[in-house]
């Protein structure tokens, strides 16, 4: 079965590229520097569904977001969470937190509503993570350009 | 420097075992069963500071404990978690989740007071674990054995 990106996860987010296994999005929520990974596996809700071989990628595709986001927001703490009580495709949270922010010494999640970005703010998010995630092992085109067939 | 576990770790958690990364701890709080991995390593606080050696085992231990539980209990959901927002020593949380315990869809950070084990209880959860954990790769010595110099 075809990897599909679970409709949740395309109302809530934005895409901005990928790595070798995961689709990498930016959660619609300015409050915080809020990126999901999604491994582009069909049918997997947990960790431990996956091989091995996918994990050992995927856990470096956690720590080559977090330490990008951690480095580029001058973060207090990484957040990552891989929940999926709501929604079922499995999708890991790596999330800035700054002491200052909403969610305080809690977690993100249920802290209160998101604030999606306006254009211009997310633009210039868009380009700072894109830039951050350049300077990693996992550099690749743009989804935006990758999936249009015009540029291949 | 010595690994130390922190001391919020100590007051709130039941250690199990060691796994060859991590100790291996069970979170007081009787609404869910709830472990925590603590990878042995002393100042680190974010995955990205593990060695990717670490960080290779690391997934394999949560995976290993998220199925191992997963089946054990039945769990319609596994929440794995690195936080670390009030204990800066990296730990990691893989929680059971059912659609009817305390915190429904949300996550279980926030979702109430700890509801701590009373003896009976506690004893045939850290036996059931224990069971679990054995059918696992890591299957090791009890803590409370390990530790004791007079069995060495």
């Amino acid at each position: 079965m075809t990897f599909k990106l679970h409709d949740d996860l395309i109302r809530t987010c934005i895409e901005i590229q990928s790595f070798p296994l995961c689709r990498v999005l930016l959660n619609n929520d300015s409050n915080y520097p809020w990126i999901i990974l999604v491994p582009e596996r069909s049918d997997i809700k947990e960790i431990h569904e996956l091989s091995a071989a996918d994990r050992s990628i995927l856990i470096e595709e956690i720590a080559a977001v977090s330490a990008a986001i951690s480095s580029e927001f001058n973060a207090d703490k990484i957040n990552v969470g891989a929940l999926g009580n709501a929604t079922p495709q499995l999708h890991i949270h790596v999330i800035v937190r700054f002491k200052t922010d909403p969610a305080g010494l809690g977690p993100v999640w249920n802290a209160g509503a998101a604030q999606p970005y306006t254009a211009a703010p997310l633009d210039a998010m868009l380009n700072r993570l894109r830039r951050a995630f350049a300077k990693t092992a996992y550099s690749t085109t743009p989804r935006s350009q990758r999936d249009d067939p015009g540029i291949r």
